[in-house]
């Protein structure tokens, strides 16, 4: 490949001055826009193509009723007044659809039987999938706010019952406001993170 | 925020045209390089800001006799002839360093002795960060090889003794050829996994 590098302004979109937002503007995300999202992030590498994330977009006032009670209390006024909270899960029969997504071998046989290996599969790739839609949808114009302050198997009842999909994180996307940002907390320097050997 | 959203030629290059490489120029990585990917992919948001993710650049003779038994059979030939295959591994640790990273309030408490809850964040943004990694690769230029197909328990005992730091894949980094490439494998439809409500 060429090494191409992407410009700076993309640079700071997708990481430099991306913010995890916690207010929003009145403004709703069109589902155009949601599937455009999801048509960018679903290129984004998963072991085998297995791609076990599953999502749904909480849009209506009904849906958001549905989530309100299995938010923490932190998270719950900022994820109501979201013009979307996306709940990003995992499916732990993402091996049954192999077949169709990584069709020149047999890789559905690699997992069945075997529940561990299932589960840190899907929980390692439903998870980078979930960086990569955070991405996308900031490659797209929009602003995102990650949480995962939530009662996982309560949302697992109300929205995923009767399947094997499993919540993950939350992720309110929409256009943020600079109401209760942050500033910006301090990473790791690179050496203390990273070694060279 | 303002909508901003990034050029198309910078989706082909971190989603769009990206692919998953299996062979490699003669060609090193620069430590200057690994630095910058690193700079950029700290950004990207983890859970109370706790980036859990650890990194292992081998690109030495020596380091990589120390992988190479480790490699499942398939994962083999083609990570000794990259230029750098990257160790990701998460810090089970992390929370030992919140009052350093997320300064306004005693996060630290939140973790103290609740081993599961340790190890599902541990996973998850470690995993987001790794994600992050990738992306930030691509957007600097480089191609990117995820593999899980290694032991990991042998990897954590050669490469992390004596810490908590567990390792969760691997990613080959440098400028990819055509060879071994897999033709592109399909992906879900929008509809297939994602609802809105």
């Amino acid at each position: 490949m060429s090494d191409k590098m992407i410009n700076d302004e993309a640079l700071d979109i997708i990481f430099r001055e991306a913010r995890t937002r916690n207010g929003w503007e009145d403004r709703p995300v069109t589902e155009t826009l949601m599937q455009a999202v999801y048509d960018l992030m679903k290129w984004g590498p998963t072991s085998a193509n297995c791609c076990p994330a599953r999502f749904v977009f909480v849009t209506t006032p009904e849906g958001k009723k549905r989530l309100e009670p299995h938010l923490s209390e932190g998270n719950r006024a900022k994820t109501m007044a979201a013009p979307c909270c996306v709940i990003i899960g995992y499916d732990l029969e993402f091996h049954e659809y192999l077949p169709k997504l990584f069709p020149h071998t047999d890789a559905k046989s690699w997992f069945e039987g075997k529940q561990e290996l299932i589960r840190a599969t899907a929980f390692r790739n439903g998870t980078l999938q979930g960086a990569y839609f955070i991405i996308a949808a900031r490659a797209l114009g929009l602003d995102c706010g990650p949480m995962s302050g939530f009662d996982n198997e309560g949302v697992d009842r109300e929205f995923f019952a009767g399947t094997k999909i499993k919540s993950n994180f939350l992720c309110n996307i929409g256009y943020g406001t600079e109401e209760n940002l942050f500033p910006r907390s301090p990473r790791f320097a690179f050496d203390e993170v990273c070694k060279i050997v």
